[in-house]
């Protein structure tokens, strides 16, 4: 098995984190007194809105394209991503100094593309569905070679991934409790493993919008369910488990809390008015979780990843919503 | 003479850092490669609208209400402010356990009525022309006691503004160069005390509203220009220089530059998309300006203060552009 295929450990994580140093930036972790009274609850926000590319994913894709030796990196890396994956694969290969080929579904807003082009990555565009996005991604594959790395299912990637978690633990050593969004789960393995892998005693929760209960109804099931529709606003919470995150998601996590739409919008607001964070709804929904679960997390010690800030700044969503419909 | 009507030393920015310590933020100083890029220079911004109230208008205040003597702090405190300073000295005199009487004018905005009503502070309305403003804050004081706490002209509030330039350059020491926004002149006055007490290379420039010029005719003038109307988006940078401030910036300062609303809003704008950072206007006009003036600042170590984050998430300045007139 390669470090792609297999679920990563601790060591894993802490080889991430000393391969991607120099080329991540090491993100601050924010407070806000306010949003701590609000919440009941002392709250540390770990801001990957502030990584390079505007999210997190940077940590996974950066660690995957340093793990390859020279020759398979030469021949190129090819990923598929709508969104922050898609940029941060092309910025992790053109620090590599090697080419990039991005598998783009149609509906990609432009803005994102843009972002994938400027870091020098090829785009080869696909249908929306997933099968199409899989049948050219696999054609671009045998066409052109080069290696796959894939979103989230991937160990390499979650191994980079855990590396946030490795910098929060590091900076508030005495958390209780961590949450982060789930989507493929490629964010939440990692922190689950570098999580527990610290800190024992943590707990550990998902945070996901109700209109994309994939990973909390799986959890339920005991098997992954796919092929459901996914409707929410938090456009980066819309994959499905793997195959590599299901079974750790299903060996640390104490549950997933799924908010809707309006919940996780007005989260979004208070961390822009009180963190004056720019924070995407895929970030906010760890707060709008926190705080519909008071009971749950009464006067702990909350780590949670703010996963990104890309937003289009011409349509917030609370305009969206004020608007008569 | 008191600690509030003489220009402060390098020693009494030490003692506002102790002195505050505990009370204000150490705020995160933030680079980003891709604003590197477009300014052509090295950039450090100091986030000063991640600090308490939202603005560095908390250093100052803090420092005067904590300088008061114990018999003289229970007589509490009235300023007058329409924006953030009156929140800071509410916030400031709530943490000292006093009183606090804000002077406010009728046209401010309910939202930061209510900030400095929820730090606990009380409001006396006057009316919008600065003599009015005055002449109810010289009622206050002569009704009720207490001591006046000016938000710029005021030697224990530019000693406390001074601390945020100590703080930047603990972390980044090597600047060359350093920008603020300049309004009553408080924050530049203390930046240029604080800077060229640690760092006497250092070449300081003040940022201003081409619709708000009167530190930028002063400075040219050589003497104090009062009376105007100022016309800016920038709500923050509308007072006139002091008599303490105009001193110390006739003698520390290389230049202020003066850009109009246009191209602030443009850098506020560039400041959210790749700093993920809410800022105000009257803080993106520093960014503004070093981007206007590439010649001045080639290949330099600028370090820039965001002096704050309050804005009205519902009318952004972007949009209001964009509505058809």
């Amino acid at each position: 098995m390669t470090a792609s295929d297999r679920i990563p450990t601790l060591e894993d994580v802490l080889d991430a984190a000393r391969r991607i140093a120099g080329h991540a930036r090491r993100t601050p972790v924010l407070t806000s007194r306010s949003l701590d009274v609000l919440a009941g609850a002392r709250l540390f926000f770990k801001c990957e809105n502030l990584q390079r590319v505007g999210a997190f994913k940077f940590r996974g894709a950066c660690n995957a394209v340093q793990s390859l030796d020279p020759i398979t990196a030469a021949a190129g890396v090819v990923t598929q991503s709508s969104g922050n994956h898609g940029a941060a694969v092309a910025l992790a290969c053109r620090e590599r100094g090697i080419p990039a080929t991005v598998v783009v579904p149609r509906s990609a807003p432009a803005v994102k593309l843009a972002a994938i082009r400027a870091f020098g990555a090829r785009i080869v565009p696909c249908e929306v569905a997933q099968a199409d996005r899989n049948r050219v991604t696999a054609e671009v594959l045998a066409g052109q070679g080069g290696s796959l790395v894939h979103p989230y299912n991937d160990g390499r990637v979650i191994a980079g991934q855990g590396t946030a978690t490795l910098e929060l633990l590091d900076e508030v050593p005495d958390l209780d409790v961590l949450v982060t969004p789930v989507s493929g789960g490629g964010l939440l393995s990692g922190t689950c493993i570098a999580g527990h892998g610290v800190r024992p005693s943590l707990r550990i929760y998902g945070a996901e919008p109700a209109g994309a209960a994939d990973a909390h109804d799986s959890l339920a099931a005991g098997e992954r369910i796919t092929g459901r529709a996914a409707e929410t606003i938090c456009d980066g919470l819309r994959a499905e488990l793997g195959t590599l995150t299901f079974p750790v998601l299903r060996e640390h996590l104490d549950d997933i809390l799924c908010v809707d739409d309006v919940e996780t919008v007005a989260a979004m607001r208070l961390l822009w008015e009180r963190l004056k964070m720019i924070v995407e709804p895929s970030a906010a929904i760890t707060l709008a979780c926190v705080m519909k679960h008071p009971g749950l997390f009464a006067n702990a010690r909350i780590g949670l990843v703010l996963s990104g800030g890309n937003v289009d700044l011409d349509s917030l969503p609370w305009q969206l919503s004020a608007v008569p419909s």
